[in-house]
């Protein structure tokens, strides 16, 4: 079972999630997500799907409900009448996972099985062309994962009411972004940390980020990274008009409440992974906590390899580690000048 | 008892320290821990020790072994023969306590009272003149802890064998640091997380900090704010020659090593908590890992005040921490320009 | 005269405005520009009106045409024909100097004398309180001048037309922001320096500033502080999608251009020195240059004070810098912790 | 002549530069200098020496005065008696230059014209292999300088006055640096701008650079990058402990003083350009100026390219800066995550 190499790193009791896990293997279900219809990902959902079929009888496939859903899939749609998933792949960019996350902002995320199409991001451990061993690694019980933490929001209007019905919170998986958007004049948002004041930011806005999220828009704001298995919630001003607004880490048990000033003189556009949702007025307000259901992702080392090649590497055996070397690679991480430059300037 | 209204906001499973803090109330024998030794110092020991003889008679109390232990106190002295501490009391600057700390560093510490002079610090919870109040607290158990985590560090020599006898592992409270001191070259460290090669770093040094400490040095380099009662490590570069260099935060769980190039063109000194200890010379290494043994600090909090007059701050019975209010007030974290300069700079 | 006491700190030939300042002394008419009509300012404006008229007589006063213009003030209208006006005096904040700079976009500015009306800004040299010592260090040719650079913007479509008539360009004495406002998609702009291809940023937008305008958004973006008679242009990200994209300071005499990215999944809107003006869609471009006509503002040392006095605080006759005392009043520059703290946190 | 071709990028007024390369053209007198002494310098030594000789007969061919002077090379001293020098040749790193301009710490410095032997730098335009064609440049009056800015910095005890002899004042090219060392404790600084006090820096230490040291320590240390033709000073501090001590620059015209506090726990070293010169003990003080003998560095520009390849790459004649292309080529400015990601990741 996917369960049965499960390591958490994280140092959150693992054990809801792990059961959870356990229940799933094999898959049963699978469900498909992607956001572009380009010709390669067109043929490669193609592939994936005959491989499945002929590879994993019996296991039923799901798409979302769009006009031109691949052959051989079913039609999946969220909610509370949802079909069990038990898998669920994408392909794309990081923005995918974000989407695919989305579709379960009611309970628990199945395990994400990610494929890029090329373009590399963070959040995509597997190339497409490794697929067939992506989902060996699944279905023989050898995948590990990570659980990516999710932050819940609620919103409060100004009489301090909460909007939209009960149990309808929206999660993310990278951040919740409020900014003045295309207002003139600087925001003022007043910070609560588990109810007591901690300050008021006078800025274009703040960030509340998820470690997963702390390589994404937190990271360009001046935030620290932070490993997606530490528990904790990042908070970091945008343009603040302040010298000494540093980004600060909480411990996931406390809850962070934005609200806008009564005197602000901008509305503050919300973004959650991206996504534009509410405006919050003067006196609105939205609470951030930590989300009892995190996104389960597949790690690129569940694709054993060698053991004598990853010690190569200087890992020991099960100490592999796809951030460390994601902030490696794709970053290039602390390249100094001296040998970037050589990378690209020396002559022969 | 101290335990009773221990409240552990850490995510740590607190259940070991918790049952030492069980074992201490009420306290039996006190250390009373300073640096120095001025004349407010020595009158508020003298007072403090006799309140203490008269209000909780029986208790032992010790001082270090200094020329000019106080009247009424018995020579304590660290080490595996020590003789039991269940509380330590320090009057003084941050510095103080991170002494205090020191002599605790083969086991676990008992729970830390802690007195500033006037000059207020991030460690010190309370002022001197509340000493009464503080200390009735712990011996009536209603006092409440932060565990403040410590940092174990062990060094190696470039064949890979350990320095110094066994057991003999440094810990600190705040951070340790490289750096290249008085030589005008610049330091190359490898990084190693967990046994995997993180990065290179050409810099004048690196820190690894705890959340304590990410007020203090780590701060300065520009590290984040990150609260005390997470479990996390936080390794920021001093002055790197590299413009992509961030912050990065681990979980507590990580270990990280930091080995000086076989080519660095220069040693690096090592501080911890500020006190110079090794020199670091090319293939030598410091391995840095979560201690088992934190510091318990004794919160401001615990000296109750009226449970509306804490609601008035908009903060619910049992939700105050200290660390919302010290980076509010001793940072004045991110006034705006406006407001800083109308405090100082108005006419009338 | 005014220019009598012009000591330029710029490095800049000063020749030019030197003559320009000369012309103007004694002053025959004089600009008062208001954005609010609050009750206070009414009243500042006509005492200021009362004292004019009675002090200086035969000095003709205007105002901007507004549905309530002060008694005794003619009606002046901006652009071509325009009266010729010798002082500008400004009351309010620091957006109204550069609200009453944008007046004067098609050539040069008169001295601007700007009072603020209590709160505090980093262009007001004085308080409203001290009007009359202001007018009669004008009058008297006691005044000192800082000459503010300028920038100037002109904008080009895709196929390289300029948008706008010839001479139409604008001119900001903070800075010109691109920004995605609330766009979800990140910016791509390419950045060129006298026609260079600098690089390209994908970010939420980019600022170009003055060392005038290198206290205000700039700062908040992370861009450094530069003296304001430094001539110099502050190139700054805003949240970038890089780690390695540091603030840039080039001479005044390099041309900026920031061309939208013909892939950019979002347009920019433009705001100069706060007001939003234009859109630039994928292909459109800006190109930024100090402006001929920079902005003569009368220096807060123009009221000489006491010279013992001055000297006490430990700057010789004719060296007090206001910016100075800006940076180190305003912004609490670098108070350290533990000062910060005892002003506001010590018992007694 | 150098002259010729001298188009000045600086503000500040380039007459007397100008004069004094004139009187050098075409140069007389040569002085190499290195501070390596490995096989690929001794050689590529050897070879220009025979080149200069064959192809420059009279030019008389200096080396500093050391046991292994190249053959054919006279020795050379520095001091006031020092032999004219008329054009400087450099094979080396970074380091090689700010020697060679130490070199000339009393007066005027000689044109420089800089190769590195591989390892690429910021002051380093030329490849070792391009010695025919940048000799050339310089003899055919072809070469278009940079003059890089110094800071003289002159130094006092306690009671203000002046150490060493008069007119021995210490010039730098990158930057003067002051930091505690290898003390544990933090240095106070008291900083002075013209006289005035600008702020007490609690730090590790502190920096003041000219604009090509801006790419130097003072880029690890936080601060802006500065065009090389800008007459600037850039004041960074190490470490500080306070969250608003932000990069200041200053226009060239001021001075920067830096006193070590009286009750500074710790003194501070001084490194200027790297080497470690003084000690500075509470009280002691340092005073930075403009230097009036900037570095006239040869630009990589003088070896004409194609006009049309130079074109190609957008820049107009006459506008190439190797500046631009240096901050794009050799810090791979602002490369996104993603782009860089694909240069070292991308499978196939
Ligand atoms: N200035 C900035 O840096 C901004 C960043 N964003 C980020 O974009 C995210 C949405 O992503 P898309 O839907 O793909 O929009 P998008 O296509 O506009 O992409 C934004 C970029 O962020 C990357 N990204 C997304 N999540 C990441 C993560 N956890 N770690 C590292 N990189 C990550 C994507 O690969 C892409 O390069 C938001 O959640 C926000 O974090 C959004 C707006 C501005
Ligand atoms: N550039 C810098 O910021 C440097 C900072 N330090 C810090 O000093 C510490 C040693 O402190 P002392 O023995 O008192 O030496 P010290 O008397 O030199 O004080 C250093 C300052 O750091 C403060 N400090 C200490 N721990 C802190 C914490 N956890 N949070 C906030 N502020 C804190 C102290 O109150 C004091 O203001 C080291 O552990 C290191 O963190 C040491 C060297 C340089
Ligand atoms: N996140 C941020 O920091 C933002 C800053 N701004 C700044 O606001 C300016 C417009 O100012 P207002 O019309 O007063 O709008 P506003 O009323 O929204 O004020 C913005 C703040 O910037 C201050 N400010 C303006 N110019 C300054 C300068 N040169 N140095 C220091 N502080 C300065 C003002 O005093 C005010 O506190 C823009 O030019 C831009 O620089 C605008 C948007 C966002
Ligand atoms: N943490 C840091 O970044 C430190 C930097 N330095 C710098 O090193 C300089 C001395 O250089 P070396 O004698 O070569 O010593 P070094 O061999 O220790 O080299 C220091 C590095 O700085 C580079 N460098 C020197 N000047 C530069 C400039 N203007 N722009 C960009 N990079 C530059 C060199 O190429 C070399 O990579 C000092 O002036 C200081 O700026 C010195 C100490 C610490």
């Amino acid at each position: 079972s996917i369960s049965h190499h499960y390591r958490p790193i994280s140092s959150a009791p693992p054990s809801a999630t792990q059961a959870q896990h356990e229940a799933l293997c094999p898959p049963q279900s699978i469900l498909i997500v992607n956001k572009l219809r380009t010709e390669p990902v067109i043929q490669a959902i193609d592939e994936l799907l005959g491989h499945v079929k002929k590879t994993y009888p019996g296991v039923k496939v799901f798409s979302e409900d769009r006009p031109d859903i691949p052959d051989g899939a079913e039609v999946w749609r969220p909610g509370p009448q949802a079909e069990k998933i038990d898998l669920v792949v994408t392909l794309g960019g990081d923005g995918t996972i974000l989407h695919a996350a989305s579709l379960f902002s009611l309970g628990a995320v199945p395990p994400v099985l990610s494929f890029s199409m090329g373009t590399l991001g963070f959040l995509l451990p597997f190339h497409i062309d490794d697929f067939v061993k992506g989902l060996e690694a699944v279905f023989h019980g050898k995948a590990t994962i990570l659980d990516r933490m999710r932050l819940s929001c609620t919103y409060y209007d100004k009489e301090g009411r909460k909007v939209g019905a009960d149990g309808n919170e929206w999660q993310v998986m990278n951040e919740i972004a409020l900014h003045r958007g295309s207002s003139p004049h600087l925001n003022t948002i007043d910070i609560f940390v588990d109810g007591q004041h901690l300050t008021e930011a006078v800025s274009d806005g703040v960030i509340v980020s998820t470690p997963t999220g702390s390589t994404a828009y937190s990271l360009s704001a001046g935030g620290p990274i932070v490993h997606p298995s530490l528990s904790a919630v990042v908070l970091v001003p945008i343009c603040p008009r302040s010298l000494s607004f540093r980004p600060l880490v909480f411990p996931s048990s406390s809850s962070v409440t934005l609200r806008i000033g009564d005197r602000s003189r901008a509305a503050a556009g919300v973004s959650m992974d991206g996504r534009v949702s509410h405006v919050l007025n003067p006196g609105d307000s939205v609470t951030v906590q930590a989300s009892p259901y995190p996104v389960p992702c597949i790690n690129r080392s569940s694709i054993s390899e060698d053991e004598t090649e990853r010690q190569g590497e200087g890992v020991g055996p099960g100490k592999e580690d796809d951030w460390v070397r994601d902030i490696n690679n794709l970053l290039q991480y602390n390249a100094t000048f001296r040998s970037k430059a050589l990378l690209r300037y020396s002559r022969t």
